[in-house]
């Protein structure tokens, strides 16, 4: 192995850039050249590869977002898109390419190597948290962050006033960051998609804390279960409670990666120049027990994470 | 002057807090009994009206929101609800009372003093920095730092797509916040209640600014001048930009109070109680030069601060 | 099992206050009584031990420090000492007792075990990152999120100037936090307790990073390893650098804590009750790969958490 | 005028950069060349003189330090230094200077003006807000957030525990960072170059505050007034307290600019280009009343600030 590439896909996640530098600095001190792919998996169809030397990762680790920037790729789901991907490697004699983004761009990744050989080894990166057998996907903790401050911030103002505020997080068919961060907030409910909400219990919940003395609460949805407005309209409707609403958005996507999320995608992205040396191919890096360890893409594909309900049980206990 | 009264109506903002802080300590200091009004004029009303000792202000400082509550009261509206508030200071023996909020609020507070000869000052406090011969409001400080933090989050990402990020922040009458927050966060455009948006003009600006290589876009708007899903739709409909969403709400409002809130709130807070006792009756606290005065309120109110047209010009001419 | 205390010992975490709420709240919602001992043992021994209702926990969740506040108690390393302890736990008709705090804290609550036959269970709540057989200790994130602030923002200036800045971490023993916040930071070395520093090999290096154009450079050490000044002083006659110095004290102890530490605290709080209810006496809260897991006091004191050396290369290959 | 430069000299402080960006772009929108020195008057001297388009001041804003650098430089205290200087302006043919930094920096424009009759304008870029005739400069709002968040760090800390802790700021000649932050987090003592300590009255405050139940206290000293080890040890040997220390270091220079800071950065910037265009040569940008205004540059050297001492007595009364 003597040419590697780099690319990030789908939806951005901070530390993404982290990983990026890691894997040119571990490249370069092993002896290889280091290709950066722009805009994923589209970038390589059409050939945006640039050779990426130490210097050019210099100062990226602190920053969100990715220098080779991201795209959701329509073309590399069709055979011929994968195949233009595959012919644009071989030109540029890229033995081995490690993608860096959520379950779409890992998959991608998995049929390239099935259907081209192109050795390929993944990195988790995405902030839903909903990639399996690893502990934490890079991007996760910065995002959680983000999101535990705004509520936080919401708190101080909730406690001058009679109010709901429901907060609306990113989250298309993982709970993770909803749960999480209400949880982590006390919010006084969570909506997830993975369990159904139901509004009436919900109200009945609400209105028998307003009899203890709660003169307000917070609640958190994932915008794959419900958006800010159905269920401010709901409990409007039901219990007659004035709402504030909150939408984060690509807020939770930004910010100076973590100290967790930095050395998270620092260890990955030397992890993966490893792996791809050793012949360690189709594998993604994960974390395991503090380690990092790789584990077949297949079977990651295979099985994706669930929301640990045993959570979103302690945060009902706790609030 | 041996009695006072501290009262947080309307919408809460960082460093209210600091201010009762500094009416309860100072006051105690000078030997005067310091009360504190639970829910604005409401608890006025109410007579919701407790002892507050120098202790009891220990450690709030750093907190967003108020430990006194806020309201809109409607009742303090009518002539009755304003007599009834009156009959409960007397009844406390209380000569002088502190009014921390924004026009509404402030307005209130002169109404109180004109029909009942009740002494009052005020402190401005509202996240909108409307109220007029005054540099700043206690408040808009932190609200600023928070709304640049989401949107330079926003700008991490941003960078990473080809898309418009529209995110809505308060201000129903004042765009301040949303151009200030523009200004320095080097956003592409700020539409604010103060200039009739033309969704025409702005579509061409933001093609002519893709043709030279800007790829994404960030607008601010005040919620008072338009909702972000209506600028969302009127860029999508005119470029067919992808557009993405986000709304701060009340978020706004909380947080720990920047070091500028603290220190203005401190002062205000300290001078409101000299005012009280010197006699400068229906005043209100104001920043002037680095320094603390005293403004008649009654100017202060008919003079309501207007958007200062050089910063909105100086926003586009960095952008 | 009936009656449940809780006590923070030690050097205190951020996080600790998350897993004292989670303790009393699931300790009531299990029907228990449940009591916080102030300042830690010391407290224990003068029967400082007041009951804690579901309220009382209300809104610390967010807060640094811990609100039982801690201590290091010299008379409960004697016989005589713990058996006041014991004497006090049994007139209050306590069953069982968790122990918050790191290495001397849980050595403490074992030999109570041992000597007592107090049923004990430990959460790891350390800022250092050295207690064995768990992935993290409370407090850990949040302090490392801290030292990389502080770091990122020297970085800035760094930039402006040419110069070395040396920043003393905590660590007496443990060179974890300043070696992590320095590999996520790209500083330039690490010193760190568990590897000799040679001064004469770090000035050669910078020197010849300085000759590749390198102008400035960050050296974070352990207070363990060396001080501050000492490192500057070496360089300063060995190569001439002017160096500045930063100490960040106990402000590495401080801040609302992390997603992280909340997270980890709550749940090791919730099973620290459940461990108590089964009978699972004299074990830690761990985390693995994770899960929280219980493992036996006695093999955590006896497998102290060393460096991981992978980590130490990783932050020079990347640097 | 055609040709303008800017340069940004001695301590670096937060916002220089936003100052650097309003130049550029305000310059290039008004027609001029614009012209960055690299490294303060050094560059000047040596000629490091490099022309700035719009696009290369774009994501600079957010960033602390000063992409231009700086330098604190002997030679052009020299009359033969700053014909050097002159020279290569005129080389370069250029018409005006605008002169970003602390006292000493502007002193050096002035002389380069009545020397040379170079068109200068001046920016007040400094943490030490000791420039007269201007209510805040630039840099001084970051430095203050940023100490205020450690203190408060350590606040939550000092509460777990029995201890007075001493934080070091910046300031060598002007005690407004230490006076400011300790007043906005409530510091039970501030020791200021401008008032001589009195470790013996110091130590009877905290004994007798000791006696009324505050068993911690913060104490903010500048720099310029004594080491932290300097107050430690006299507090140690008088009342034998426990102390432990924070010296901020450089940390206090960096750090992504406030929303003030870039506010009022991004007038001034924008306000010395058109002072150079009128004609205003010799003067300071100021903020005054809330606006920019131009104040000569003789007058801001005559008339250095001075602390205010009722913030002083402030910080006494409140804590």
């Amino acid at each position: 192995m003597k040419r590697i590439a780099v690319l990030t896909s789908g939806g951005d996640s901070p530390g993404m850039n982290a990983a990026i530098r890691a894997v040119v600095r571990v490249g370069v001190r092993k002896g290889l050249e280091v290709f950066g792919v722009e805009r994923g998996f589209c970038g390589l169809i059409e050939g945006r590869i640039k050779k990426m030397s130490f210097n050019d990762v210099a100062g990226i680790m602190e920053k969100g977002g990715t220098i080779l920037r991201s795209s959701r790729c329509e073309e590399f789901r069709t055979t011929e898109g994968r195949k233009k991907a595959a012919v644009k490697l071989r030109e540029h004699n890229i033995d081995g390419l490690v993608v860096i983004g959520g379950e779409g761009s890992l998959t991608g990744a998995l049929i390239l190597y099935e259907e081209h050989t192109i050795p390929v080894v993944g990195i988790p990166g995405t902030i839903d948290n909903d990639i399996g057998m690893t502990d934490m996907c890079v991007g996760v903790d910065t995002c959680l962050n983000t999101v535990v401050d705004a509520i936080q911030k919401l708190k101080d103002t909730a406690s001058s006033h009679e109010r709901a505020f429901i907060v609306e997080t990113m989250g298309r068919e993982s709970g993770y960051i909803a749960l999480v961060s209400g949880l982590t907030t006390g919010a006084e409910a969570v909506i997830v998609p993975e369990v159904p909400v139901n509004y009436d219990t919900l109200s009945s919940r609400l209105l028998e804390e307003r009899k203890r003395g709660k003169i307000n609460c917070i609640i958190v949805v994932a915008e794959g279960a419900a958006s800010a407005y159905e269920v401010a309209r709901s409990l409007e409707n039901r219990i007659g409670y004035d709402t504030r609403i909150t939408i984060l958005g690509h807020v939770q996507r930004g910010g100076s990666p973590t100290a967790f999320d930095r050395l998270l995608a620092s260890r990955m992205g030397a992890q993966a120049v490893h792996a791809l040396l050793n012949g360690d191919h189709c594998t993604m890096m994960a974390l395991e027990l503090g380690k990092i360890v790789h584990v077949p893409l297949k079977e990651v594909i295979e099985n994706k994470k669930t929301l640990d309900m045993s959570l979103y049980n302690l945060a009902y206990q706790l609030s």
